[in-house]
């Protein structure tokens, strides 16, 4: 039997809104260190890795390692229904192929139950090995998120480029060039302002902004974005979820003959 | 002649908001009682019934009974241009076939009349019995209509079953089912807040949730909604208007028949 | 060499906001006086002028007169990267083909630099003499762009009549006509919200409301609008840009021919 109650709803909502664009249907993985995910997107181009540590939970109970197989569109289409600061419990019975979505209204006024059919999903679980990275950027997860949206506008690409001082990002187009650059800067009012560069080595890499653009909807998450890059490693790009885990998008770089393309 | 000054003239505008897609063309019937509409919506499946009584207007002169047929579409588009604040002053002479709106700003530094043609429309006025109802809702009206919006994502009809200890809405689609049930309770801050069921005999009965979701567009002249159930009689959802009447909708029920449907 | 240095960069998105839906391409011209533009609207019916003088800008170096020839969507899309508080920069080297937009946040941690091709543009400066006109209406900007939308759900036209008391608003359509009236009022607390009425002469003006819409687009730039009519004279709307110059458009009136045939 699965039962997880997790007193900030919330999070389960933005987590789902964060990732069912990119990826249709998913086994979430649940075990006594938590609740997992991690799927390729449809294009079978970006990764997304999710963790809900049961620390988190106000309750966590899973007698049994289980993987259930879901419809994140459907997911989300039921979490819509939950309000913002209602109690979500995900409960299923051992051998059942459904789960229920529970929501509890803060002052238990309102109970309500969905139950969704689970579907079989073949999976491989990628084993990630930690890395050392080039360069680690973390960055105010909205200032990101503009700049995507911002670069797209212009071009289909971007260059994330890397060095002590800044971090730079430039894209080309039709209509023309955009270089964006964002100093380092640890002297603000609040730490989630701050743009930190942990630099080794400079590094200057090629990605398709409609990623990062699918990417940057898990910004509700979390106020900061951490974005880690080496070459010849896709790069992460990570929001943290309060005190339980993250929500991690990995990417590979484009080659440069594919980065040669977008040039006039 | 016929000259009714309404000085909170969104209250107009709201009615009309909460009818328009429901019907298209509909009399509007004077009286020295009040001001009222009686309309089947297009499908001829719901019934609407406006009353705004003569006391609720600032200056009320209606020489004769007259019923002015008009297009509620073209009607709401006049509307739509009134101010928030503005007061709002219908008037049509004897024996014309048109209608005048005026609307008066605040200041009066600003005064709009706008004259629409009446139409011939053929009606025949319902008497609705007054009846005896198995149960009676009463609950905030933004409530009622979350919950209908959150269903309608799910499946197409909700059954609506009455207890003593609460109101339970159900409904099932293909991605799963769903059950949201409100508590009674009436030791809330404000009163507008509560939950109040007044109930003589259990029901549950089935209405097609496209029609309640058009009904909840009354929401914003109400804090709070009345649904009044009894097994084979329409449901009453009603909305008063503060002091000058209401907008009442009647749905039948769908039969069993039509129940089964629904279920997969 | 050009640059122009406008600490208040939202003025410039505002104005490419106002004009980019009315005018294609056209020649910006920069000289010691200041930064403008002429250009005929894409079906060359109106006519927009627009004036930043030198001195509004916290630097301005300009060492030759410069026609610059641009896109407008274009170039609006690179102004909407730019943040509400951003500095925005004008820069172009002797004889290039290109011009850069630099975008500085307020603490210069964040630096964009978009550059964009410059076009060659046929264009014929139309000199506007300074006219004599029977009347000129201010009042506000919000107030005049809520009449002409509020209007086009009726009718295509605008008879703009203006006598000493106030001004009239009037069309007609399909579903019926309409009149607003604006009173003369100037003992109101802001001086934004005044009416001001300056009539040498009455007059009564057909206008297509499309492109007076149109030129409500600019209400962001300024609280207040003027619009001077004359009979036989185009009228002019415009919208002033705080210390720094104008946002003029120009639209001739509909001859009576054209105004018969709105009528049914």
């Amino acid at each position: 039997m699965l039962e997880l109650r997790l007193v900030q709803g919330s999070l389960l909502k933005k987590v789902l809104d964060a990732i069912k664009d990119l990826v249709n249907d998913a086994n979430f993985d649940c075990s006594a260190t938590g609740f997992s995910l991690q799927a390729m997107d449809s294009s079978h181009v970006a990764l997304v890795a999710l963790l809900l540590r049961s620390e988190g939970f106000e309750h966590y109970r899973c007698d049994r390692n289980l993987s259930m197989g879901m419809n994140l569109g459907n997911m989300a289409k039921m979490l819509k229904c939950a309000g913002n600061d209602d109690i979500i419990t995900i409960k299923a019975d051992d051998g059942s192929d459904t789960v229920t979505f529970m929501f509890e209204s803060p002052t238990q006024d309102k109970i309500a139950d969905f139950e969704m059919k689970l579907m079989d999903i073949d999976s491989e679980h990628l084993g990630i090995p930690e890395a050392e990275y080039h360069a680690i950027v973390r960055m105010p997860s909205s200032e990101f998120a503009r700049i995507c949206k911002d670069l797209s506008s212009i071009g289909d690409t971007v260059v994330i480029s890397v060095t002590k001082e800044g971090v730079k990002f430039s894209t080309r187009g039709d209509i023309g060039t955009a270089n964006v650059v964002c100093r380092q800067n640890t002297t603000v009012d609040k730490p989630e302002d701050a743009t930190v560069i942990e630099m080794n080595e400079p590094v200057s890499l090629t990605f398709a902004l409609r990623y990062l653009n699918s990417f940057t909807k898990a910004s509700p998450l979390s106020n900061t974005v951490t974005i880690s890059l080496s070459s010849e490693l896709p790069v992460v790009v990570e929001y943290k979820i309060a005190e339980m885990g993250y929500v991690r998008f990995y990417l590979a770089p484009k080659i440069e003959e594919d980065d040669e393309e977008t040039k006039p």
